[in-house]
């Protein structure tokens, strides 16, 4: 087998880029050792691109009552419920590296209630998937039920955003069929 | 019954917001004569308004070979499938006035497959109801499929990524119960 | 786009119908300015309309601890989870109508836990959705909990007929292609 | 354990209810030997009772092309679907009387795809099943297929309007808890 | 129609099976008086019968804080949620012989909860469900419920066991089309 | 977070076990250098435990028209369907070193379809499913694909069988709370 190309969709030549698309490219690269296929593939559409790194940064970036290995888990959590390869690898990856422990992904991944997070973080991704799969269903009893968890309500936005971005990202990655790097396979275990 | 309020989280006073944002929001207002309730729900979070903002412009106003009406369409049809309050009567309001007529928002909203519009306009949504709802199915196969109702694959490209966009609005939109003004239940009837 | 037709099926002449079936639909024509598509579709088969507008009465017309506005809210909410376009949109009219209130069809229509209604009305949706969407599941704590929110058994049997009529009625509807009458999106708003 | 009662509501005593009602309930009694419990349980709201007596004798006794054994077919399928005890047990009695036939009734509540009934006949449980369960996806090519297995149009109605019919009589008996008479059981095999 | 046959696969004589394979069998004919088919469909693989008879004998013959009636209660159960002709057929004739009670198998294949047991056992029942069809979900919450229901971690792990052993034999059925003996329908009626 | 323990159930200490099994497990700890937990969470019901390992032996081990890393896509497509973490997790190790490519483990649990693998493949993985999560729909017509695709029948039997074990396993798993090694994790990356 021959392995499938990186999107379904034409994927620029970086050199062809906008310059803050390059640069921003440039920066990961430089600093990860290659270039995230998200990149590559999302970069056929630079405006998409450009909001949808600003809405990643604005979430995943910002100060919050969520660690960032928390946010990943979310991410990960939500993305196997939606079948995304390329989320569920990449952002698999940053989880094991963010929470310094390589099991953690895999575990997420498949069934968060059997990982080795706290009952605090299993709520969180109780609600996550609720946010991801049945969003119509949220009602005050679920806001009651996180506040009990020592949720903030910035925290339950928060939760509920890294969702909805991502049911975002799942979706365009399952409709371009946007190939996860093989180098993320192995980072962080 | 007291009607509920715009959103479960605070609602920023227009005055205290970033130039841009407000101006965005002034201009809107002087436009229709109201201001939607998204933009004050929204608004609680500026970084991620910008970011929503930029993504929906990018999709809703580029030139594509979807019509204005077309994509409001996706965005009704998709929304509903989500039980979004919000986006169903806002984009309903606005779907009626693209499309100069009245019934289309409503038919869509609830079951496109006898709405008055055309055969491939059908095929439209019901890949994005595919993309919406089970987008790890999709394949090569619905792209032919969607050929053969002569979309070019920026089209397919514009009808998910459409369907990914609002499956975060919606989402978001069920977080903080937003609510839609009363001004778009009449708009365009 | 040409509108689609009344129905899948024969649709019959006013003239050549049964003396009782034409009084009644000349009475509401008298009433209302049109005659709704309901009775010309089933009208195909005599019998079955007959049956069916008596049950209807019996249901729709009757005393009962449901207001007539909160039986019509059944009929919007169940009918939009069967995606019936006939039932939303007809009854959505007679719901605004019913309710003096113009908002309250759409809202419900698309997600009741949003609307503008009581705890005890969306206690009441919540059962009428369950009858409608998962009847196998209902058990005396279903019960009890309905009567937590003071309805008698008479109401439960109102809530859950209603319910259980419009899932014939939709599936009828769904099945003829049932149009509505452009009147109805408008009546009421 | 002592057997369930007949319903969660007042069942009313024979003797106290109107003449036509017991008329029937009589003639019925004196035919089989028992009063099947549908009208004990449904007499509790006469009209009712009344409407749907004439629903299902217009759909169940009228010149079809659909054998009566065919239409309880129909019946058993749909109320195992809907997990509606009544129904499949009393219904399943009546098929194998009706096809004279021991195994059929059983067959096709657990799953018609193997029954011993002809691929004709598989189609039409496939369009009632279909009705039964995801009405909102009817659609043409549906109304072609079944024509090319020889279902004239008045035939497919028959079969949604069976399906249509059950999907109230499912919800009812499982919202008053109806208990299907003993005698059902041993009918006819 | 002509009956279908016992498997889609080839179906060995019996003369030619392996000594201890034809030994159960003919014991069993003994017993009963006839060969249940699925010795003979499942014979195709005598390897994978052997592992399926000592399972099944493991779990169904142990001693147990579960009746035998009360296995063959969970058998029946989510072999109709699986829609596995042969397994509710086959074992709901061997609950009515194991319970002597001539209804019980019906009111449990269609639903449980209208089923002349106790609430203990439908607990049990609704334990074994969850099991069948959705065991992700299974958590400590659901151990406590059921202890509380006074079943020990041991009959536990027999309701999961039982439940997880037939999820096999359903699938097993259904890909071989395994056709239940006419003699399980009236045995123990 | 501690980790969390191998099985909800108590699990037996090497020493105790009955000869046959101790020694199949030493056998397969001198071979991989740790006992794989399911021996030891399983082995707390020693006939059970036997059964199984016959069983999967059977399939697993047979002459067969699938190569042995093609039924270890089996397993880890259906068991990430079913949420199963011990079997993604173990099985994904052992598909990579058999497949020798440590890509596709994780492209197959998360969606098959984008995964480095042959059409053939995927019409397997894509049975393999639907006997997994609905294998009441299989017919004729599945049967025909799969010869389509050269699939003998013993091969379908194969493919069915090993959906159907799994469907087993996956239950014990998520009954028992069956925790991966730490090893498996990284073997054949």
């Amino acid at each position: 087998m021959t392995a499938s190309p990186i999107s379904r969709f034409p994927v620029p030549d970086i050199a062809t880029l906008a310059d803050d698309i390059r640069d921003r490219i440039v920066a990961i690269q430089d600093k990860i050792g290659f270039v995230p296929n998200v990149f590559l593939s999302l970069a056929h559409r630079p405006d998409e691109l450009r909001a949808f790194m600003a809405y990643h940064d604005a979430l995943m970036e910002r100060d919050s009552g969520l660690t960032k290995a928390e946010r990943e888990m979310i991410v990960v959590a939500t993305s196997n419920a939606n079948s995304c390869q390329y989320c569920v690898v990449a952002h698999g990856a940053i989880l094991r590296i963010r929470a310094r422990n390589p099991l953690l992904a895999d575990q997420i991944a498949i069934n968060y209630r059997k990982a080795d997070i706290s009952s605090r973080q299993k709520a969180m991704l109780a609600f996550a998937l609720q946010v991801s799969q049945d969003s119509q269903s949220i009602d005050d009893e679920d806001f009651r039920s996180l506040r009990d968890h020592a949720f903030s309500d910035e925290d339950i936005w928060d939760i509920g955003a890294i969702a909805a971005l991502f049911a975002l990202s799942n979706r365009m990655a399952n409709l371009t069929s946007m190939r996860p790097n093989d180098e993320f396979y192995t980072m962080g275990r």
